[in-house]
């Protein structure tokens, strides 16, 4: 199924939101309950709740425990991506000590890194191999996904030891311009993009 | 001025060509020569580059000494915000020690932890002091901007106590909702919501 962008962006909210109530107990959950905790438009939530399939009860609300899992299956997180990260500095480690990873469907299967003394432990569950391992052992584990938090002089040659180990899609959490074959998909994460927009709209508040 | 969002997105990327460029020599540059870097429409980028007011020079292009001051006052880099971050965790570690914040005019003044460990330290040249002194700490420095990288369920009330001491913006990347008054803005920076977005269409591309 084809589902918008801003959908998709909203699918983890309402997960969060379900998980929580869940957590404190609640079975039941309304279309404006979350709208509400999200500040999100209920009709706009109430259609997105639509998709899913499940029926709501009129004055309750939708069951929860029947939400989650339909919300799990239009996110894809029910079936496993298995991913390789390369540089483990402060953001790779942060990012592979996130615990919320895996509960959207993906799974970082390996960490690699070029300093020595990075290499050959085992960092919040995941093994750190050395980067000159990376195609070999991203090939073995059968990676889909490789992210990277590798310096951005580096991140070219990691990105072509990604791909040449199977790799078919990119997290690219530097600020390089990468160079890849047209059917490797590349997501760009940058913190300078962002920042530009916030600082923008700060200073138009202020005028 | 009020600029786009897409275009307020792309003058960052501009920034760093143009840099690059610069410390490689090269004193001109056509707009056709930095779409072509950055993968953009030639078009979009000689629209933005006229937003600058610095005029091309046939078969030369831009000046580039001139082309980046005036993208950096487009940008706001050329007038300094002071933000103060809370949570010197892995994430909050990352990014006290990002080079690239201040080159974009954000001065993070100060760092909080509730971590004893962590207080009465410089990490990248920037203090860390104890959480219960943020609000005091905030205000003597004059932060606009608040970065909150602390575990969710401290987020609430270490955005109250940064709103306290007179930040009127915060740029969260914790998953928590924050309730704030209406004149704070709040970006969030959800690698949840980014991840849905790239697991799906990765899903897609595969069907």
């Amino acid at each position: 199924m084809r589902l918008g962008t801003r959908m998709l962006q909203r699918l983890p909210l309402y997960l969060r939101v379900l998980r929580g109530m869940g957590h404190e107990g609640v079975r039941y959950a309304s279309g404006a309950a979350i709208a509400a905790a999200l500040g999100l438009d209920p009709i706009v939530v109430r259609k997105d709740l639509a998709r899913t399939g499940v029926r709501g009860t009129p004055r309750l609300g939708f069951p929860i425990d029947r939400l989650i899992p339909e919300l799990e299956r239009l996110t894809g997180a029910d079936a496993e991506m298995t991913a390789v990260l390369a540089g483990v500095g402060k953001l790779g480690s942060a990012l592979l000590c996130y615990p919320g990873f895996r509960r959207q469907g993906l799974f970082i299967a390996a960490g690699f890194d070029a300093a020595p003394e990075r290499c050959n432990i085992i960092l919040s569950g995941t093994p750190i191999f050395p980067v000159g391992t990376l195609t070999e052992t991203a090939q073995r584990l059968g990676a889909t996904l490789g992210i990277l938090t590798v310096p951005a002089e580096r991140a070219q040659r990691v990105a072509e030891q990604m791909v040449a180990g199977g790799v078919r899609a990119l997290w690219n959490f530097t600020p390089a311009q990468l160079e890849v074959p047209d059917d490797v998909l590349v997501q760009r994460e940058d913190l300078a993009v962002s920042l530009a927009v916030l600082l923008h709209r700060i200073r138009e508040r202020n005028q």
